[in-house]
């Protein structure tokens, strides 16, 4: 039933996307008139899970008044994303004199827990409808229903894209309203990683990154912190270690990383901090060398010395409080061990242990593990981990696929959980990657299961830092990661077949051009790279 | 004399121009250590006029009260100036229980002017003394004295600058205290313009623009808001304008122009809107076609018809109260009038006066000089219409040099006021000229005499929009707008000579730094192109 009503929509939509309107249709040159978006469409992203609408245009009082309902009603962090609403909705000032009255009063928020917890799997669903003019009573109504703050904060971003400037009029409007929605998130684990070790962001530069994520219903921001160029987090217990920060102003206190938490979780997004080991942690030692093998053989971690794991087991502890987030990233990628076989030292214990390089490694990761898991937190681990001694891992663990195809079937056929960041489709760092492959890339490929289909929690894009730093790092995320994003959210259905040209990449343009109204540096669509700059002059809608 | 104490300055530059501190400096790859800043040197940008400072280092309450004195003192927009740079300054949260006592404890404005009034011209100069420790009193002091709230806005960018978070005390500090800055600027204008009909710009991407400007001190944003490709304002007296923006989402309405107006205002920006007549016009003709020769022949505007002076005096007079600045650019560059020519009834219409295609051109400029005139605007003009008729222009007239050097002198010469934007060295677009460039560009090259060094009202850095919209302006823009800043502001004594890579690159690198904590996405400042992506990872500080 619900697959044929959305056939309907999609066919719908392919009749619908001409341009009737020559106002909105016109550019000057002739090579640009390819504009084919209506503002009639259902332009949301990503797509919920079900919708209706009909064929009236309401107008949004300027004054809209928020009422919030049930027990979820006292949060203040509802209360911030309402107010945060409101400036994105009423982003125009309107003329001195508006029109006394309006067909849309009021929007009311019922919100039916009072938990303000945000965790893997928390409730983000919501229903919102949007009334028609109805004779019996004086103004139109908006409801969002939801059972956690959280999924009332979605229904806001929906509600918010529902809402456009008319510059004629210069009101706010809903088009082809009534409207009712029914939606809630594919996948609980929507990912985006950003990498600090590379290049050093600004507090207020993460902010904005996830500020866009709550745009496009992303809710995990995977925080790699530390990599083997530069450790710029403050760690209590083992005050040195941030010595390996770049520099003394390119740094995190653990009250910067409060805030990002608190700031996050205030727009419905997780953070998930990742403390790679053994491998990609050469920074550890400029401020205790004697985490490296040697000074002239820096990594991995030295395997050998109880310190790196009270070194290890300090910061899992320091972060603990911080992150409240179950997930905690433990790495384990790209690890060569060569190191350990010619470190003297690190040689004789290992054959002491009668271990190998690769026992050393497994022996490291296992023990990592242990200390995690000993602090109530759920390890995640890349998946050269699984790949190499799988039936070892935590039977918690929560694999991330990352090197390539099919991992997450084996994962999953193993009974663990996946999460899935295939390096050729989903790593935003690959700028010849273009937004259809972020597209197309399913989590579930290969699954048939339903059993084991649970078991792949979602995915993540991930922007590494090698080269994006605050001058580039939004454009190389958006808009690709909104392609991902939609797959993470809409129902799969939704998301596949078709000519993505003429049924996705409309929507997407706007969205792209939501982004940028909304400060985002999202860059053009169908560059040949991504990040480019514009190849000419044109409108927002078909660059 | 004070020559020689920017000599002595310089020298001190050279000698403390390398890292006494490890942590500060190292960078884990051997082939990134090329730190040379240290926190201790005055790192403000751009340079005062005049400064003195000491060897101390101030902690600063992060109650810091703000203490507002003299006529001005009941200025809302000095109020909400001093709201923002507390955010600015007190960026990181502090620890739950800080010192009890700090050294700096209040900062007193004293404004002696109670208007508000941002013209061109109006006084920016001020003191800024943040005193040192007294065994006499319990605090130090901080006091700002402008003669107006715009002079106390630049004194509080300063002292925001002078102000930096030590990650290790969890302070906000003021190093080499005590400080005498005597500040106030070299041109009375310093521009930057932006161009939003290659690409639309959103009003909040404007607002960003309109931030960063204030804290390089840029005291003009050149509002280029029309071209041959979109024509995005309302013009109420001729509603059908309009319709040749790009989309009806890709437009300005009135009160849009007016919020930008009051935001600039309220960072002591000005906004200088361009009407380009009568060439890159030809988006007006999609309203009012009449405005073309011909539909074959559409460009420039049809001199012959009496209605295109209309249509220019109904927009002159819809903007006259949008926009209060002295200044109103009526473009005037690049006319191919070879459509006159060609087009039948423009052709009769030149022969009927006697009048040349030349003549045309000239007619049409200075008609629409006159219409500004009538209303009490100042016409700013393109070189071009001083390079071909010069003699004939208003006497009032700013010509504006783009094309190439040498033109200022001649333009004061003939009495006329001058802007200089050298395309070859000030045109932000020109991805390859560097930002050593933009710093070496001296507006008063050439002219000797000191009242015609005074006709030189300033410069302007071009940002053209062919390539450059919301994904990519800001990294376009930063950090060679800030060289050509400097170069505005400061003496010329100081921006002269030496070795740049010295004297001038760290600090530039440091100010790069600033604007990305601030969340301006400002690109590298060594690469090859502008707007390129660091090319490898490292630190902000020097890439």
């Amino acid at each position: 039933m619900l697959a044929e009503l959305w056939n309907l929509f999609l066919l719908f939509f392919l009749i619908q996307g001409f341009c009737p309107d020559l106002i909105a249709c016109r550019t000057v040159p002739a090579s640009e008139l390819s504009l084919k978006l209506d503002e009639s469409l259902p332009l949301l992203w990503p797509q919920p899970m079900e919708f209706r609408h009909g064929n009236e245009t309401l107008s949004v009082d300027p004054k809209l008044e928020f009422r919030v309902v049930g027990a979820g009603s006292n949060s203040s962090i509802l209360a911030e994303a309402l107010e945060r609403y409101r400036g994105i909705v009423f982003r125009h000032r309107t003329k001195s004199s508006p029109r006394p009255t309006f067909d849309l009063g009021r929007l009311t928020i019922v919100v039916s827990s009072d938990s303000e917890e945000l965790q893997l799997g928390v409730d983000e669903s919501y229903t919102l409808f949007v009334a028609g003019r109805n004779p019996l009573s004086i103004v139109a109504e908006a409801t969002i229903e939801a059972n956690t703050i959280y999924g009332a904060i979605r229904g806001l971003e929906t509600f918010s894209q529902l809402c456009s400037f008319n510059f004629k009029t210069k009101e706010v409007q809903v088009h082809k309203a009534p409207w009712y929605i029914n939606d809630k998130p594919r996948f609980t684990f929507r990912g985006l990683l950003i990498d600090t070790s590379r290049h050093y962001l600004p507090v207020n530069v993460i902010k904005q990154v996830i500020d866009s994520m709550s745009y496009a219903k992303l809710n995990v921001l995977h925080w790699h912190i530390i990599d083997e160029q530069a450790f710029p987090l403050e760690v209590p217990s083992y005050p040195d270690l941030w010595n390996g920060s770049y520099t003394k102003w390119e740094r995190y206190t653990i009250e910067d990383a409060y805030d990002l938490v608190e700031y996050a979780k205030r727009r419905g997004v997780n953070i998930m901090p990742e403390i790679d080991v053994p491998g990609h942690a050469e920074s550890w030692g400029i401020g205790y060398p004697d985490l490296w093998p040697s000074p002239i053989c820096r990594e991995p971690l030295d395997v050998s010395q109880e310190f790196t794991f009270s070194v290890i087991s300090g910061i899992l502890q320091d972060m603990h409080n911080i992150f409240p987030f179950e997930l905690f990233h433990l790495g384990g990628d790209e690890v060569n061990t060569e190191c350990w076989s010619s470190t003297i030292h690190v040689k004789q214990w290992l054959e002491n242990k009668n271990m190998t390089e690769k026992d050393g490694y497994q022996y490291f990761v296992l023990r990592a593990q242990q200390i995690a898991a000993a602090q109530n937190r759920t390890p995640v681990n890349w998946e050269e981990t699984f790949n190499i001694f799988g039936d070892k891992l935590h039977p918690q663990t929560v694999v991330h696929n990352w090197w390539g195809p099919g991992v997450c079937p084996k994962v999953v056929a193993k009974g663990l959980r996946c999460i899935m960041s295939n390096q050729g489709q989903w790593y935003l760092d690959h700028l010849d990657v273009p937004w259809e492959d972020f597209y197309i890339s399913e989590p579930l490929e290969g699954i048939v299961d339903p059993s084991q289909q649970e078991l792949v929690i979602g995915g993540e894009v991930c922007m590494w830092g090698e080269t994006a730093d605050t001058s580039d790092i939004q454009q190389t995320i958006w808009p690709r990661a909104a392609a991902a994003a939609e797959r993470l959210w809409s129902p799969r259905a939704a998301t596949t077949g078709g000519d993505l040209n003429a049924i996705v990449l409309p929507r997407l343009e706007y969205f792209r051009c939501l982004l940028n109204r909304r400060g985002v540096a999202a860059a053009p669509v169908t560059n040949s790279l991504a990040r480019k700059p514009p190849i000419g002059p044109g409108s927002c809608f078909v660059q």
